[in-house]
């Protein structure tokens, strides 16, 4: 079996999950090619060094054009933070290496786009890190959405909401940052507006009241000196679909409480769905008719009948876990660039959702509908 | 112990649940007078005599003016079809009696407030049929938010989510006159705008998103004729708060599988608090700090250390069901009238909601955030 | 319309639930009398009179015996400690009146059987207050049993625990009385006992491992000297099902943090079962077969299709409380009076139930399996 | 970083598991060795040949014997079905290599003794699959119980359910083997059992009714001709701790809708747990005492404050699946050889949980309580 090599720029937590998935994939999945985690780069030289001797990488480097540009490296995974994304993708395409870049890839639609036409030129493969979608029993949902066994859909309410952002006196970071393009829109907002698009397809129209919560924040851990905080803290979307469905999107990094709130709700003329990843490996469905005595909500259990699930456990109720997820995302993005399997979402995908969160921003500025251009 | 006599006009869902509401109020709360079921009123004769009959009534009538004028009613229920409620409680209130009506009082603000100020003009007391209000962990949550116990509010997400409407073949009915001033937002938004005033007081601003999912239906049930449908399927409203914060609220009577839908989440900077009538004898409560190995939200059951749980049940467990939620109402009403307890919602605060509703009809329209006034 | 007059023995948590109970039949249900609540006894002369004023009986006494024999009552409610409704039932069956008696109705199987030879010989009709499984979707779940819809019956697990005696420091009370025939598996077993007889039919035969956990508690309320206590806390019963399957049932007044831990799972080879007190307008079922990718458990909630739900509420989610739950049993016995209608639970299937706990009581002792004779 | 070879027997479910997990191990637990997969020996040489290319092992054989002697195998993985783990680990131990062998390890506490002793007398170090038990929420619980936060423990309730043996028509399996040395209480009760002793400490006396539910079935799938079952299906245990306090254990393959029924509840004087294997990453917590309006179950998510969850996950909401559970079992295997880190379960643990399922198969033939011996 010929191997396939990975490069990962980052050692950070999603540069560790890069690795474990990476590593797992090849065991798991039935894939025509053995990745190895070949070389990984960080310019912290101690950090690279621990990953190095902790994740098994055969080498290491400070220098990540080293790595870009090295002939036994055919995958390059990107988890930096947001604002390196675009200069190593770009350098990454030049060298003809297929790029998985961590999301969003880019601080506005504008770079998003430049990287994926030059990918889409290059003829590489791209892979973008909105792994919730990766969920089995969220393909179960999409393929009864796509089937019409939910008949006509009637709406969509999205939500992701995490509390660590909550405390105000939670001090200033990265996050923050108004050159990253946003902040929890950016943040967590794109990952439910994926997953809106992943089940429902294009989104035509916003409305958003964009908030910010904490006026200025600690510009270190314990600092008395404040900092303004420059983005938004909740974003609250209305949305049209090109579908005719309508819906809600929220994105929250203060909804108290709530560690994993990314959900939705969506009705059809047929049935519904309730899905929220602090319980991911259950989907509840309600279908329309039936015995009266016996309607209500159907908790099903992830399982075999829902692929992948069966190549990590023999059974329901096993479950899989967040790391899994990241495991079927990389094993798709080698089975695509194997020419098998489902692709996406690449850099086209995250483009298209980058231009929902510029324009929600500016609607929400404008306090006005904008169409997504 | 004094009789206070009650007369009920309108004999369906509603009168019934007044009635029985009456009657038990007397046997629960601690009250100066007995509640008697007086009079009931029903323009069809047979109905009113079968209320009369199963429900206890001293008398019956099918003048409704009759029973709004009796010296031995002094508090007149008003359960009918909601373009009705003007014109009885003008004529209970001109009589110089109580007036207890359900919701929505009025299919307009304006309407809304001549009966608020022929009330409070008369001197009479009112009470508008928001039950879902009288929950007693909802006065809990009410008393966490006023005391600061959840800290400063950040943001509320509330929804009222119910599926009658949700088949495209359901026959067009009385909920869907337009001179009802209102479909979904009226009907069920009403009651989580209630709700949203309840806990957080004021709003000020709305955007607003009205939809009719379903443009025609057949006249009557199983007719081929089908006639427009001129109100709102669903309405997505974002807002904000006098207080401060902004939140959303949906109100839906397409949402598929939901049958009692109607929740809330608040995030407060030292607590949030999670709630959905589905179960309603409980509230999810988080507590921010304390040993992280322990944090999570804490699931609440109704007990006698919520009053007036204690008056319906020995012990936490046992709960309450809907008509309680109207005995309650009821015998507060009977508490404000004998000069005790708290008051409302009134007519007042109907108006208030009856604002909120009538300008997010109009924002829907505008396309634009407008302000309450 | 007649009425039919009721009298209520005893004015504690039981004696004005019966009170609510019956006044709110009348109104609720089609019958042919009208209740009325006649008299109300109590040897305490203030509760008698608080009673008589707050829940709006007719008349009160001291002397239950003149309760009893008054000519106005036709119904005889027996609310008092457990260890004195022998002598107040058999004395109103001798005034052949109807006997609704709260549960267990007698410290040991004989006596009930004397009690049941006694009503039976008189040809009186009887009422036990087993009122959870007055439950509208536990009638589903005996219909469903009935039909074969589950297939054959593989297994029972029920429990019924309460943590109203965890505390070690708790004080002595009637409960533990040994005269009163036992201690949780008299208190809470008989209920589950019953539940289990509801749904799947006779029980033949008994292991049980009754359990002290506390064995001392206070004489009274802080008091520093401690009294023995000789019954159980905690009660743990293997059983056999003369329908052929098998089971456990747990009894539990020290079951830490519950407050209604009362259900059960059953297992079918077609279906499975799963309910909870806690959520009682729940229902979990699994159906065996169809769409792998669909399968699971189904939480129905109470709903019109569920009777008699309907006669309380319009439509699923509103909900029953647990008084309505004392409604429909004060209803249905008031039917059988008249006729009509679902009989039961009575005093014979309240021997059966003594007998089970009778015979669990020396099973323990005897450390064996013991047959239900 | 020196390696330590792995080498696993059988290619089966486990045997996939394994490798999985000690593949991932080195990456996410911070050892001294590096694991690597250095063989796999499977008598199915397709198989075996598959195994090895997939699963990323240096060497493949079909002799198990060659696997156990070879001197770059220093950890030996048994995962072949249960008659043969017996004389796998024997020659393992032999070899002086540290051996990992699935659950259950023999059919006979005196099978285990005896590989017990020959470890312990080799000096080698010993783990078996008990995998549940890895899972840090349930190490909060230990430690809660431990420490004495839950107060002197009142009862135990714990059950081990799936549904795989439902189907009457189910074909006879390997399962059912009468020399595996049990059915249900054997394969699942091993599970719960262990878990019991866990958390609770050694069990001194049990009484037991095992059924067997289903008397025959198919030879194999689809079979006409049937074969007897000798084995439980179900198996209600009643139990009592050496710290005092009792409980109920049931098994049971029967268990219609259940796929991962392992769980447990547990009582304290200050405290109550209450889990499920169904929500692993949960789990429930009442304390005793505090504010009465706020009482109840707090729902812990697993977060980076419940060791070692935050080595899979940087915070609480993202969820470890059923292979982490295997990871960290094989990682603090490792561990442990390497002189660091929790202990077990090894064989010693083993056997003691093999004596309550021998005990357990005798109690239900004696109908009698019995002691552990």
């Amino acid at each position: 079996m010929e191997e396939i090599g990975i490069g990962i720029i980052g050692t950070g937590f999603m540069g560790k999950s890069h690795a474990i998935a990476y590593r797992a994939a090849g065991g798991i999945f039935p894939l025509k090619h053995r990745p190895v985690l070949e070389m990984v780069a960080d310019n912290n030289e101690a950090a690279g060094l621990a990953a190095h001797r902790q994740l098994g990488f055969r080498r290491v480097t400070t220098d990540w054009r080293a790595l870009v540009n090295d002939p036994a490296v055919h995958v390059v995974s990107i988890t930096t933070p947001n604002t390196l994304h675009k200069e190593m993708a770009l350098a990454a395409i030049a060298a003809g290496k297929h790029v998985h870049c961590e999301k969003p890839i880019a601080p506005s639609a504008a770079d998003a786009k430049e990287m994926l036409e030059a990918a889409e030129k290059a003829g590489v493969k791209t892979q973008v890190g909105f792994n919730y979608i990766k969920n089995p029993v969220l393909k179960l949902a999409r393929d009864m959405i796509a089937s019409g066994e939910l008949g006509d859909i009637i709406g969509f309410r999205g939500i992701h909401g995490e509390d660590y952002m909550t405390d105000p006196d939670g001090a200033w970071s990265w996050r923050l940052d108004p050159k990253g393009g946003g902040g929890v829109i950016a943040d967590l907002g794109s990952h439910i507006i994926g997953m809106a698009r992943f089940l429902l397809g294009p989104i035509t129209e916003v409305f958003a009241d964009l908030e910010t919560v904490v006026p200025t924040r600690p510009v270190a851990p314990g600092a008395s000196e404040r900092r303004a905080v420059e983005v938004d803290d909740i974003a609250r979307l209305t949305v049209r679909f090109a579908r005719g469905c309508r819906g809600t999107i929220e994105a929250n990094w203060c909804a108290t409480g709530r560690k994993m709130q990314l959900g939705f709700e969506i009705a059809g003329t047929k049935g519904g769905l309730v899905f929220t990843q602090e319980r991911f490996n259950e989907l509840q469905y309600y279908k329309v008719g039936g015995d009266p005595r016996h309607q209500g909500f159907t908790r099903i259990e992830a399982s075999p009948a829902h692929s992948p699930y069966g190549l990590f456990c023999v059974a329901g109720g096993h479950q899989i876990g967040f790391n899994d997820l990241k495991t079927i995302e990389a094993a798709e993005f080698l089975a695509t660039i194997e020419g098998n399997g489902p692709s996406g979402p690449d850099f086209r995908e995250a483009y298209e959702i980058q231009k929902i969160v510029d324009t929600a921003i500016q609607a929400s500025l404008s306090r006005n509908w904008m169409s997504i251009s």
